[in-house]
């Protein structure tokens, strides 16, 4: 492949793997707020104490007089409604009573259509990507709204299911109560129906059982005493159903002996916490003149910066067409085309019968974003925040708004940008400082127990920063014990003991993303200046040895495939080479992963095939409009043939 | 050695590692902020743009009253006064003409006493930790601040000198005009004497050239048109100079042909900057009740934090005795005795004759808080910050105040600290938000070009991060070329072309911390939790690997040498095996290097040998009040016979 080829390329990278192995958790995190606050003051705390109940807005005063302004403008409500009516006349939908749409979004016009169309020009037709099970048998289609022409689109053969919607999830946590086995082993666990708690748990690929069929496992707990009912698993009990038919295919019960942990201690919610802990005083940003964004429709801007922001049902949050302005020019130029969280898997590290299939793929069997829910004002996102709502299709087609989906603030935590002074040696009288302030992005989804905060950070020297945090509850496992002096030395108890009959399980997080880059224009090369030591000759210096910085500029996917090397480093630049700085250095972008882990599975193990993303840290593959799911269109039940792994192979 | 010899043990970390490789700089930083703010607003803005000149104190009228409060205080003002009287009437000093005081600090008394000491005990005795050289000779001393008596310390032959004072180094940027081959070269480049700026630079130590005589380089500048001198090398100029006769030894100008950069479009100064630039708000971070820490003398709390602060000279700042409050015993429960910048280590990648011997050393060398300017209120640390003075001795031993050298102030940049929502899944209404706020201690240290801003942040979860910001300026080379196509593809730069003559060399920062580790006590052992891949057994499960956690106990102290491994991963406990968690677990801290980064300089290399504590990521050594500086007690000029390294391989 020549590096011509390259020209319109895709960065996947690793930026975040973290393994949690925890020693000891203090659940609840100690509230650092003080509970008699005067709440004349408009901070955090105050918001978290008397928070008025939101009036539940009736969907027809909100989103419906959107209309689009951007060729990347997400599907407005009266499109989405548009979209259903146009398949529910649809021939394929017509007459049949099982149909289920697993997403609606924008069809993205081509790359080309969007880098020319400017403000002002007419819109590009506004079509909709479409992924419908219809009696059992997935179809991708491309939905003209205008024409209201209805397009199948070939995706090619691939192993998997589309993204459960909403309502298999929610569906499958009740359908286990209909199976009389299920409620016997309920009660014979002691638990009374009216406090069970069940959670869909994507059951992954591992062979010829999970083949053919949308299948799901799911795992119950007790809510009785606590609203934290993942710190109370009905450990061992597993039911195997039938996601399309809800019919119950195989009950496990395995922890007969394993009692559920209490509920003393667990419940987090600050309204019943003993609030004898440490106290810290209102604090918030203080904006006299208010913020210095502007979000106009989904277009933001901020300083230096300019972006089009959209909240996606997969991906959570997409940031398009990023462009910085040149100080000196005063024009914009193309940083980024299009970013995104494209994965996330999660494998836990317990090879055991009720833990084994825990590898999920947040984005792709979850979606990320239909797991994003309403940022709280004034705790998730300080004051003077910009909240964006997203507008997503259920099951059957009906459009909805999930408020308050993204926020939008200036940041500034009293922390400097850049600053100098002149040191006693010259003695001269400077003190130069500028603060540091960014333009946060945030959403946090809420995958079951865990939240996902992840923040796009855009800084005024050009450099944009994600950020991912990760908060929210673990996912624990009962066991008998009570105190390790009970437990055998070589025991493997996949995991820590936190509190009585609680075990939390050694598991990873990795998140890829999606970066398209343009720096300056979408003809773009990686290049990978590998840091060397150098020898000197005799006599040629004092020093015996430094280092050298050799460019390599990738020729092939393979080239561009990086396992980052901690004795061996490089730094890896996305560069126009067709834009050279005033003194002839080509244009470009540094990428710096923000975790350096690596996947330690076997790599035929089948949850490692399905998340092969994570072989390498950094992936740069040409431009493919249809490649931007790092596990696949259909990561859910896929058997690893559609990954990040495979295409640059190819 | 047994685990019980590392009861009480230090850790040496290599936080950070910087390899910058610049492929084109923006100097100035683009100013965030708008120029035509409301300054009745109290923002960091409005401070840069009217800064009323502050009245410079008299000495008389600061710290004259101050007395020491605890075991820990640094030396206060009259302290440092008498301590001066003792030396100078000791027969040492007396009749001697020449000496120099290169570190008067407490002398902390032994750990156990510290430890044992209550507040309402009295103090134990006060002494001071002195470095001299008299006549040529070095001299540590321990002087009795009660009682008068002076009793010289054994620290063992070592080569190297002590930290320069601030005259050695001021002395030596002016000794060149006396010689009068400088001012012939200096004229023959063009450079009128009063636009000379010059700097004095550690010379490291290469053989015999480096032995037996107090060294240093001086390389000028020019300051013709800008404030901003470090981009105007006098390229290949290096003077080397006798430190303590001043005698000029060498002068080599290898630059004739070299000229030296423009001014135009240096100065980086908010005064002289084109404002048209992107600008924000005025922002900043409201307090209406106050902030919520106190500082007491020299003691902080804050929310569940207490600890000692002090600044120091050589290490900038100190912490110590870190303890936090368990939220359920309310007792304070030790973490850390004592943490601090124990070295730095700043490498430079051309082993050309004006550049090889540019491998600094910060700290032992210029002496990290010698270096830490004033910082400037409300826009090095926001509004409501806590200004805490240094109080060092100068050369001849009077004591010197430097004002706002450190800040404490509480965080909030709109963050999260914990969160969880109930997604659509479970239904629950449930969306519990703590925003996050940190108290963070902060200095600056401007070690000529770069401005290091070192951040000792402690979070309500337990948690200490520290983390250091690289700013300031580059130092940088000159060169013929103007143009990257002027450059023959095989010559090597030792850097990048960043503007016209002007070559940013590559270069490493790596910055040690001391952290002497007390978790609920001081017996503490080390644990390497290693992650390993482990192959299930045929049938035992679907999965043909998982992740487990071996957990090594260092026996060592070559057991606790720590070379971070990308692909063999490990986690690294400070674990107190005598306190348990209620379950029986060890209570411990999780250490995580913030910089993974390795030397690769050949370890044979003067310079690598000096550094040696690069060596690893992580050394762990049993408890030796005399081993604080990674790089040696006497850093300069040193042939790094007492670096960590050594004492760890003893």
């Amino acid at each position: 492949m020549d590096a011509r080829i390259l020209i319109r390329f895709l960065v996947f990278t690793c930026i975040i793997a973290l393994l949690l192995l925890l020693t000891f958790t203090n659940l609840p995190y100690p509230l650092p707020f003080t509970t008699n606050t005067n709440c004349s003051v408009d901070s955090p705390r105050c918001n978290t104490i008397k928070k008025p109940p939101k009036p539940k807005q009736p969907i027809n005063n909100l989103h419906t007089s959107d209309v689009p302004h951007h060729p990347l403008d997400p599907l407005t409500l009266s499109e989405l409604n548009k979209v259903r009516e146009i398949l529910l006349s649809n021939t394929l939908f017509r007459n049949t009573g099982k149909y289920a749409l697993h997403s609606v979004v924008l069809e993205e016009p081509d790359k080309s259509v969007v880098l020319r169309w400017k403000y002002g020009d007419e819109l590009p037709a506004r079509k909709a990507s479409v992924i419908a099970r219809v009696n059992g048998v997935t179809h991708v289609l491309c939905v003209d709204i205008g024409t209201g022409e209805v397009t199948p689109v070939d995706v090619g053969e691939h192993s998997g299911y589309p993204t459960m919607t909403i309502e298999d999830m929610t569906s499958a946590t009740w359908a286990p109560l209909g199976n009389l086995e299920f409620n016997r082993t309920i009660m014979a666990r002691g638990i009374d129906v009216k406090d069970l708690a069940c959670l869909p748990i994507s059951l992954g690929w591992f062979g010829k059982k999970e083949e053919n069929r949308r299948l799901i496992k799911v795992q119950c707990y007790s809510m009785e005493g606590t609203v934290n009912f993942y710190m109370r698993p009905i450990e061992g009990l597993t039911v195997v159903l039938d996601m399309d038919t809800k019919e119950v295919i195989e009950i496990n019960d395995n922890g007969k002996n394993i009692p559920i942990p209490k509920a003393a201690g667990t419940d987090y919610r600050f309204s019943v916490q003993n609030a004898k802990i440490n106290l810290v005083n209102p604090i918030s940003i203080e904006q006299p003149k208010g913020p210095s964004f502007v979000v106009d429709g989904h277009l933001v801007k901020w300083a230096n910066w300019e972006f089009h922001l959209k909240p996606d049902p997969r991906a959570g949050v997409v940031i398009s067409r990023a462009m910085v302005r040149d100080p000196n020019s005063r024009e914009m130029r193309n940083v980024m085309y299009k970013g995104f969280t494209s994965e996330l898997f999660v494998p836990y590290m317990d090879p055991t019968d009720a833990w084994y299939f825990k590898t999920y793929m947040d984005a792709g069997e979850y979606g990320f974003g239909l797991q994003a829910m309403p940022l709280d004002p004034l705790n998730d996102c300080p004051r003077n925040a910009y909240y964006m709502d997203g507008v997503f299709a259920a099951g059957d087609g009906i459009p909805y708004v999930r408020s308050n989906m993204v926020c939008v603030f200036e940041s500034y935590a009293g922390d400097i940008g850049w600053r100098h002074s002149e040191s006693p040696i010259t003695g001269m009288e400077i003190r130069e400082v500028r603060p540091k302030v960014t333009l946060v992005v945030r959403m946090a989804a809420s995958v079951a127990n865990y939240d996902y905060i992840v923040d796009w950070e855009f800084q005024t020297d050009g450099l944009i920063r994600v950020k991912v945090g990760l908060s929210g509850i673990l996912m624990v496992k009962g066991t008998p014990y009570i105190n390790m002096n009970q437990v055998n030395e070589v025991e493997n108890l996949h995991g820590t003991l936190l509190s009585e009959n609680v075990i939390g399980v050694i598991h990873d997080h990795y998140i890829t993303f999606y970066l398209d880059m343009d720096v300056d224009g979408p003809d773009n090369s990686f290049v990978k200046v590998n840091i060397k030591r150098e020898t000197t000759a005799p006599e040629e210096s004092p020093r015996l040895s430094y280092l050298k910085a050799v460019r390599n500029v990738a020729k092939t996917e393979k080239d561009a495939q990086v396992k980052l090397k901690l004795y061996d480093p490089s730094e890896y630049h996305m560069v126009n080479p067709s834009k050279k700085t005033r003194v002839g250095n080509p244009v470009g972008y540094k990428l710096v992963p923000g975790g350096t882990a690596a996947s330690l599975l076997d790599l035929n193990d089948p949850p490692q095939k399905r998340g092969a993303f994570t072989n390498n840290q950094i992936w740069v593959t040409p431009y493919n409009k249809s490649e931007e799911w790092a596990g696949g269109l259909f990561t859910y039940q896929s058997q690893g043939d559609d990954t990040l792994a495979v295409w640059s192979e190819r």
